[in-house]
């Protein structure tokens, strides 16, 4: 059963994956949605619930892994395993179809982790599920898949492959494994996103930001993510502020507040990457955001600083925010996303 | 059961372990040769067949647990199963007993890869066991337990590992994962191995090479190594030339080798370690060589010219050398081991 998005579909990748897996032995479902919801979910598991499929093939970007990844458990293991898992039961091995990822965009490593993130229909609140049974069986990565990627959806998509390497590294849960993956991650991403968003077709860099968005996912599926994804989570729900701009916007605030308390950590990283110190590793961050206009983005979205004021303690989300390095309250993180604003040139 | 060394058991280690463990409930085995035979361990499987143990405790160097994943195998399956996986069977997951690896030394990464080394009692040859069934199933990595190493111990173990990082790098099965690992092993190795030699007791540098050690061992897990442990296997075999040592030698000729036909992969390498060039990689790995009086180990070991050009065609073992992603003929590698001793100073 091949899960894509509709885009997909129309660009004639899913008909020809159907002709190479004979039509006859496969099924193809196009209902994915940008941000997908949990009814969606259930319906799609309702409507496909015949199908008899023995094999899940998720193709698209993080919402068509992720679908596919909820579709999968739904169709093994009933909608009430999906519910559970919602509601914070760990999936475990096995209790999902057997899947192959293919991702058509790189940021966000979804075929390496063992997470899927839905929304909640009614109150716009993400819902995560997550457990060794979401880990794909296969990941399938070519960079020519990624060429055809509107421009929008590259930047966003990138940027949120340089957060999740970001907030490995400033994360309590950090290993040297993780290290390792996210650091080069950034040392290939920095480089490589910038050099995508001028120039779509250079497939070199569009395999090497590929190449950075695989071990930003390795490294988060062990560590999970922290602030600055969870400072996204009310921009996405409340504004539609797409999910890599929303994770990326406060990198460079967020870096500044971990270096008050954890300058010899943030220290290390820098060194690793290059960097004469944490601060121009900051100035780098803040380069590349102006660089895709992420301010821009804030702004066409209706953000500016009363609207980051009145989220407030929506920008803490438990399992995501306190995987920083350093404590954070609410005012925290509200100065945090202003500051970060402030930056970017969209708090006016 | 805990296998350890003659030396682990003196200074105390494994009977602090057994208190731990309840000795009514362990058994020590503390006969690891340092370059552990074939016959040794068809020894142990018979002594120690009658105690039924249910998990192999291995504690040591890269000889302390590559004799326990031999032993595991023996007692789970039988010599003849040790016999086969020399002869080239793969070791299946589930063909040894569980295992428990806890490094002392910084440098094998025995602790994360399929792989054992054995040497034949008779013609000296270095003979190799591989599989999924020689993982550990548990890597308990602690930075103190490396102190107490010797000098000559430590500085051999640590130039293993920057081989084998270097030995992914330029290998033909690298990929974006193995680089990450062991361009990151680079990193934390190249700068910790000096200053662990000058002062063996700062735990954080210690630190910093079992990471270093770790990290390359998850790379050659993927790749397995390539021209300069080739070159290496006679060294040891004949000459008894410490393991370290003898893959390391010839690393910055290995190097200068490969950049004739693979500059750009290698100058990817060099960049990402933060080298200006290929060729101030290359002075870097010789000044790290320098350091550690390489030059002189080859010369007490009576290794000069003479004796090099004699190995010729055992420089290259099939499954190591044409890993490396230049081709190699029996002539480049005795230029290459030339040239890397007249580099240390030591072809006279």
């Amino acid at each position: 059963m091949l899960i894509a998005t509709e885009g997909a579909a129309r660009r004639g990748m899913v008909e020809r994956l159907q002709r190479a897996l004979g039509f006859g032995t496969s099924v193809a479902w196009t209902g994915v949605l940008v941000n997908p919801t949990l009814v969606s979910v259930e319906q799609a598991v309702r409507d496909l619930e015949g199908c008899d499929a023995a094999v899940i093939v998720g193709i698209g970007g993080g919402s068509a892994l992720d679908s596919a990844k909820a579709i999968g458990l739904g169709l093994r293991s009933g909608t009430d395993a999906v519910r559970r898992a919602i509601g914070g039961d760990t999936v475990p091995g096995g209790a999902s179809l057997p899947m192959v990822a293919v991702p058509t965009t790189a940021g966000t490593g979804s075929e390496v982790t063992p997470f899927a993130t839905l929304w909640d229909d009614e109150s716009s609140r993400k819902l995560s599920i997550a457990g060794p049974g979401l880990y794909s069986e296969v990941a399938c990565l070519d960079a020519e898949l990624t060429i055809s990627a509107p421009h929008d959806v590259t930047v966003s998509a990138g940027l949120d492959a340089i957060s999740q390497a970001c907030e490995a590294l400033w994360n309590r849960h950090a290993t040297v494994v993780t290290d390792g993956f996210a650091i080069r991650s950034l040392q290939l991403g920095m480089r490589a996103l910038p050099r995508v968003a001028a120039s779509p077709t250079d497939f070199d860099e569009r395999r090497a930001m590929l190449q950075a968005s695989l071990l930003a996912g390795m490294a988060i599926a062990h560590t999970r993510t922290a602030l600055a994804h969870s400072i996204s989570y009310p921009l996405t729900a409340h504004y539609g502020l797409p999910h890599g701009i929303a994770a990326s916007f406060s990198l460079p605030a967020v870096l500044q507040f971990v270096a008050e308390t954890a300058g010899p950590r943030l220290a290390y990283v820098a060194t690793a990457l290059g960097f004469p110190s944490i601060d121009a590793m900051r100035a780098a961050l803040e380069r590349l955001l102006r660089e895709l206009e992420v301010g821009k983005h804030m702004r066409l979205h209706g953000i500016g600083l009363q609207e980051v004021v009145g989220l407030g303690e929506e920008f803490l989300t438990p399992g995501r925010s306190d995987n920083l390095v350093r404590d954070v309250t609410v005012s925290d993180a509200v100065a945090i996303a202003t500051r970060a604003l402030g930056v970017l040139g969209s708090s006016g």
